[in-house]
């Protein structure tokens, strides 16, 4: 079995804990992000702080053109980022988004002889996006094994989803207990380019309630209070 | 039922004969390419072509750098493509290719409201590529209907592989009773950038064979007789 990992970061709050959480248990970590068009660009500025602050082994951002295919609020600048709650699956949602990640890391988790990805969802805040589900990263996985040369030539290979079933509360408790710097990372759909986030939309009113239920300050640096 | 299908289209001549058949099957079709960091740009080209002479709905081309994690001859220049048949999974094999390319269609079939997607795999002639195999892409049809809006809807999303079980001979007389023009279809893993092919790399090979088995004069521009 191999130590080493590939774990998606988007430069946010609950990647970033999976991160500290894949170190913890030993992993060798190789961040994996990605430049897709989406609006709030300083999670890559983000992402690229934050591997570097826990010294990961490398860190790689695959461009990829999602906008193309458009759909989302968070690709497509002709569609709001909605600031209040709503009903069903959310505008913000990226058709397809967590498959094509996770696709992009089994390919490099083949290239690396990785048998491990984390990734970072989250299936009660975000239980309106279906590839936030346990049952779909069972079958992402299934799958995975049947697609790549490991799973010819008889290895393993896991999708770790450590927070799936954590509340924001529960993953802000587990990252500060860890030392994460949540002052570096940033969850806003629609932060400025210096991540300044706005305080209001879905992300943002998550994170402020997480910070709430766990107790902790909120070391986030908003819009409003700049 | 939608009847929008998305086709994955190379430009080459299994993915041109699978178009074929999807329109004749009634589907209108959406086709979908990758200028993902490979050698043989000229695919591209062909792509378009293809596309154009089909009469499809809409043809669109992503953009995703799989160069950047590497892995393979066909994206990674300091990698040979090999010019004789070689053992095991070949070089020529990109990770997880198939699976990040069906999970764009994916996305984009979410957000057409199309049912099926259609992809020109084999697994006769491509037996060396883990994820050219049926239970392979039964198991991304599992995947993809817990991956979307879709499964949570309700409907059903079907991959759709017609060549799996054709040899080489067979796509070829299937294609050319349907009037494709393969003469527009490029394969080869070296084309120059007018599209004539090396006539020696695996892909040249197979479909050399290809036309010999099915008895039909081999329309391909080769760099050799140019």
């Amino acid at each position: 079995m191999s130590d080493k990992a590939v774990v998606l970061v988007s430069g946010g709050l609950d990647s970033s804990t999976v991160l500290a959480l894949a170190l913890q248990q030993g992993y060798r970590c190789y961040t994996l992000s990605f430049d897709y068009g989406q609006r709030h660009r300083s999670e890559l500025e983000a992402a690229m702080r934050v591997s570097e602050l826990m010294k990961v082994q490398e860190h790689k951002i695959v461009r990829l053109d999602l906008g193309t295919i458009g759909g989302s609020a968070l690709t497509d600048t002709t569609i709001d980022v909605p600031e209040q709650e709503t009903a069903g699956i959310p505008v913000t949602y990226v058709p397809a988004r967590n498959t094509v990640f996770l696709s992009i890391a089994l390919g490099w988790a083949e290239v690396l002889e990785a048998d491990t990805i984390f990734l970072g969802v989250n299936a009660v805040d975000y239980s309106g996006y279906p590839d936030c589900r346990p049952e779909y990263i069972s079958s992402f996985e299934a799958m995975a094994n049947l697609a790549t040369r490991a799973g010819v030539e008889g290895s393993k290979l896991s999708i770790q989803a450590p927070l799936i079933d954590m509340t924001k509360g529960e993953i802000i408790s587990a990252g500060a207990a860890l030392g994460v710097d949540y002052s570096q990372t940033v969850s806003c759909y629609q932060a400025s380019l210096e991540g300044l986030a706005c305080g209001k939309c879905d992300s943002c009113r998550l994170r402020i309630e997480g910070f709430n239920q766990a107790g902790i300050p909120d070391p986030t640096r908003y819009k409003n209070s700049a």
